[in-house]
């Protein structure tokens, strides 16, 4: 790799990382790539990817491709040695330590409020699938943000070189040095495949994995139409979530018996993708029978994991989380467009001051300018505008 | 908004954004909505964005969104003047300041090397299509990467973590504060569809847009079928791609006689929408004539914006991008798996040691392990694991 002698971007950096499915863990393989130390604690055997499909020789390619360039320890959090470990771990001093990534809420068993009677400096960035802390992955937020075509590499190269202007200044305060630091569309792509360990598949595995219509591979994910005409997800990545699809669906006892008939166990992940035929033919009459609403009421009640696909109408009409009850957005006005409601950032800081949403400015040579004041001098003839916040 | 009060987290912080398209401005939106200040350069009138698809009233939501919370400031940078406005602002002083976002390889005329030599500690953030500094943009490359699903929310919650991480890393390095930092996938996936100005449209428009098959909304993109049975993008977003085009198949004269018989002047990313139809009747006989090494040929030899669709299988086989001579990679031996071609990070840094790809480590049980020393004391009795560079 053809760059700079010297330290690495995020050297001295040291972040523990309790995580699982693939963003906590992409975050963390992130900065590991910048040269940060990034400690990942496991549950001894590993944790509930360690074996995620797909395999290859029985061992997770998932798993090796999200935890690149990572260490691991393992640590047995059910005992209150391994839990105090672990509060050890991540509240160890050191200017560049006490920081936790983490999409488990009580990581280790400890909350971000007892962690930091160990040290009050202490930052842990918790991911978490919907706002209230409530399950949600990115297929069923897929479905409930009724995108037509994304522009998913745009988005990730955005927010990847907001990380990168922010490792940058780092840099440049222990070092005292600028650079240019590049990033491409295409490259961003290329990373994304590797982490999720499908340029592993394409290179080891002589056929590709072909075809399967609507289901999530590896696991159990597919839609299912409603008797009223909609579409939803439905998903069973964990043991947990399979047993909560067939309390909430009454049909426990019938994939018990479909289980034992193909010589399956349902509750192994592998097992529901090898089944997921026969599974999907009871779910599909099941869901099929009923209206949206009444699937709503026993999947939130059982506490399924599945969405309701929507479109961006369906969302602003129909979903309290596109509306001013999500304190993420607030009704802001836009200069020759109107009145609607404006996201802030998904990002939520305890301890700084949120920033309100505010409208993109007018072009700078329009009314409502002031001067721009770049730090020490002003430059002169400049002017900028701002829309303010209504 | 429910935050703590006080400073927001990248108060201060002082970015000047030269940019187009998505990922760059969305980088800046990112930066405004924690607090930093951003500065928009457009040149006077707007840039090629000020116009862009969806308008309502004639104004670019699209624009809107992803513009959100910045300041602007129309500089006109085909003067020496301009041009040296543009790099004073750039160069401005301030240990929060001298940061450049952009997506313009020769922003307002000035290249790193140029801009340093007023500020030697300058930072800039440059987004490519392609490492080489040739043109894709998303579409290309998910035509390029062959995913089935991608799992695109998590994709972008995780590198928003490694932002986040930073943001907070920063914030500690001012104030003495650590802090919990939240953010949700949901919430993620609601933020990109506001910057996307997609649920402006939704609250805005009485009727959604409809569908429109496989053409890219509200400029000129399809997918095209060539002789040899595979499949290639093809965009014009831009009049010079647009030209190209026209140049490379040789239908330049064919384009202005439809142009003129619809009253549609092709040059404008709208009437390129509008007249969609016949423009893909003469593509698609065009490329469906020729196999894709002649296509390939033609395309790149006049720049034309396109890509082949490809599979894993494919890209590794046939995409030089997919292999070690593309530096992002190099052939890792993973415990178990084999050895493959590993990415590191996609963000290069100019005056920082690169990060060689590694191995997810062996969990920290197995063998080859060693103490984990987290800061000035270590934590006894924790054993951790790193996989060797091969």
């Amino acid at each position: 790799m053809a760059q700079a002698a010297g330290r690495q971007v995020l050297s001295g950096l040291r972040i523990v990382e309790m995580s699982a499915f693939i963003a906590a863990p992409l975050g963390g393989a992130t900065l590991a790539a910048l040269g940060a130390d990034v400690i990942c604690v496991d549950p001894p055997g590993g944790g509930i990817d360690i074996g995620r499909w797909p395999l290859h020789n029985g061992r997770s390619r998932y798993w090796a491709g999200l935890n690149q360039g990572k260490r691991s320890v393992t640590i047995d959090t059910r005992t209150e040695e391994g839990r105090r470990q672990v509060a050890t771990l991540i509240a160890a001093p050191g200017e560049d330590g006490g920081i936790l990534l983490t999409n488990l809420p009580s990581a280790g068993g400890s909350s971000y409020e007892q962690l930091s009677k160990l040290r009050p400096d202490l930052i842990m960035v918790l991911i978490t699938g919907r706002r209230d802390g409530t399950a949600a992955v990115d297929y069923t937020v897929n479905a409930a943000v009724g995108f037509h075509v994304l522009p998913a590499w745009d988005a990730m190269t955005g927010f990847l070189a907001a990380t990168a202007v922010l490792a940058a200044e780092r840099h440049r305060r222990i070092t005292g040095e600028g650079q240019l630091v590049e990033l491409s569309l295409m490259d961003v792509g290329l990373a994304v495949a590797g982490h999720l360990g499908l340029i592993a598949e394409a290179i080891l595995d002589e056929e590709p994995r072909g075809r399967f219509g609507n289901n999530v591979y590896g696991t159990f994910g597919r839609d299912f139409g409603t008797s009223d005409g909609r579409r939803v997800i439905v998903l069973a990545l964990t043991p947990r979530q399979w047993r909560c699809l067939g309390q909430a669906t009454g049909l426990t006892e019938r994939f018990s018996e479909l289980g034992a008939r193909l010589g399956l166990d349902f509750r192994e992940e592998g097992d529901r993708w090898r089944g997921r035929q026969q599974i999907c033919e009871l779910l599909a009459s099941w869901i099929g029978g009923r209206g949206l609403a009444d699937v709503r009421n026993l999947f939130d009640k059982h506490g399924v994991l599945w969405g309701p696909y929507q479109t961006f109408k369906q969302l602003v009409a129909e979903d309290p989380q596109a509306s001013t009850a999500n304190p993420l957005f607030e009704e802001v006005e836009h200069p020759g467009l109107g009145r609607y409601l404006t996201s802030g950032s998904p990002l939520r800081f305890g301890a700084a001051a949120a920033v309100s949403p505010r409208a993109a400015p007018e072009l700078g040579h329009r009314r409502g300018v002031s001067r721009v004041r770049p730090g020490a001098h002003e430059v002169t003839g400049l002017r900028c505008s701002r829309v303010r916040s209504a």
